[in-house]
């Protein structure tokens, strides 16, 4: 019996239109829309493709996002004066340094970035300050990602106090914020990598799994209990055609769209998974969709806050 | 056979004398001392004997450490405005405002206060921004008994990298700083908890194990797999004559002290679990002096990054 779907775009779309009225009322009370700053330095390809997703999706949601262009070979020093303007501006209500910064600006400059951000404008939750205020179980920006999961487990009412959770993956966008929101919501929790002994026993011990490695279809059936929630975070774009069939059963659709395209987008969890699990969130179609949606849904946070302090 | 005893008294001495040296030099460097700043409000009296401790360690390893006292029926403002204090001090390294604050000063007087003290004088590790510089794995102030205990494991040439771990309590000073200390050396850690179902079981899965959850004789032997280093950061007074005795082998020479003084500090690991685990830590003397011990390091780190500065 295949696996329920959990749909990330319908999540995604019940969490926008609940923002609407958010968004109308602050506009009422504030005398402007809210208002979203973007840096973007360079060209990366994804980096375009996402902040293009990000500029319209917020568009429609009654969110003023304006992109600031940085040039490629810029020094560091122009996101920070960038970061400092949206900081000052007194209607910018949130602040987003797009990933990956160009190489050049140095090893450290994502994270000089990242200081410089007003915690109160930090809609990415990235800043020391919103990843503290999270440990502490405090309001404050939470990451979108692990954010938008939440939201969708939520509304699938799926069962997390008492829940074994099973977080492939440590890093500071997902893996640790997404272990840290499952244990206060009451699971018990444990966080695997690449150095952990046995994964797929580990991941079998869990009620809910969450795949966050970037890496194409690497969760297969002996990491899942059978019933078992999977939340697939991965959004890897493949082209090697050996890896796509063997991601893809031989009459998927998709395999028409990746010899036309050269390229599929496929999550961390092999569709195999299907089988075993209880319900799972498709790629595309799952997390990402959540992952704009609580971009915004911050950025209405911030501005409220804003307005009430 | 018995566990191997996990020395803290020892390792807090050890830690202590490789501080005399960076002590010595920076107050050569800096024409001054390293300077702790202690801020007592009330008369708790676990809190005095604490605040004594910490005086007279520091003293002894060259550190200033200076006490300010706040009547216990003052506002919390007076607390405030004892931090605000210290951190225009240009002499002050470090600030520690000594838990618990009076309850007449409010719910949330002990956010209001953390949220007050510089994060570069923060030797308790406590504020949002060195907590998210931790999860961040970047240098900076982290909680003291956890920091301690992983000074003890490294000493005690325990293993971490691969090792199974598993944490029972989740507070912000001791459980989630440890999960996500040993999580960057490279464990697989479970976080456990009062919601966390067949406790037994998932404390047996691991090589580590740290109890810390304030409840005396807690953990008993069917919680440890064999060999496992348990790490007892319990301390629980004890008065009650029929615990002691459950907690205490007959022929214990601690059953005298109790006779003698009425109560007895015990951790929150049965004393049988010694039959089953390879190494263990006491109480008293295991973890205790290392959280001082790390207070001073703290101190000394903080002392030596502002003259950088």
């Amino acid at each position: 019996m295949a696996a329920r779907i959990l749909d990330g775009t319908a999540a995604a779309q019940a969490i926008r239109a609940e923002l609407a009225p958010r968004v109308r009322a602050f506009t009422e009370r504030a005398g402007r829309t809210p208002r979203l700053g973007i840096v973007l330095a360079g060209h990366d390809p994804g980096s375009e493709i996402y902040v293009r997703n990000k500029l319209k999706t917020a568009g429609e949601a009654g969110i003023v996002a304006e992109l600031v262009r940085i040039p490629e070979e810029a020094p560091v020093e122009e996101v920070l004066a960038a970061v400092a303007a949206l900081n000052a501006r007194r209607d910018a209500d949130g602040i987003l340094v797009q990933s990956p910064l160009p190489e050049a600006m140095g090893a450290d400059a994502e994270t000089r970035v990242l200081d410089a951000i007003d915690p109160a404008k930090d809609v990415d939750g990235f800043t020391p300050a919103n990843v503290g205020r999270l440990v502490q179980n405090r309001p404050g920006l939470v990451a979108c990602t692990p954010a938008g999961i939440m939201e969708l487990l939520s509304r699938e009412q799926v069962a997390i106090q008492g829940a074994r959770a099973v977080v492939i993956g440590r890093s500071d966008i997902v893996g640790k914020p997404m272990a840290l929101l499952l244990l206060h919501r009451h699971a018990t929790v444990t966080i695997c990598h690449s150095r952990t002994r046995d994964l797929p026993a580990v991941a079998r011990t869990a009620d809910i799994l969450v795949a966050a490695i970037g890496r194409p279809g690497f969760v297969t059936p002996e990491f899942v209990k059978p019933g078992a929630v999977v939340v697939d975070v991965g959004i890897n774009s493949v082209s090697d055609e050996a890896l796509v069939r063997r991601l893809l059963p031989p009459d998927s659709p998709r395999l028409a769209a990746f010899a036309k395209r050269g390229s599929l987008t496929v999550g961390d969890v092999h569709p195999s998974v299907s089988e075993v699990a209880g319900a799972l969130t498709p790629v595309p179609g799952g997390v990402g969709p959540l992952t704009i949606a609580m971009l915004l849904a911050n950025t209405v946070a911030a501005a409220e806050a804003r307005l009430r302090a």
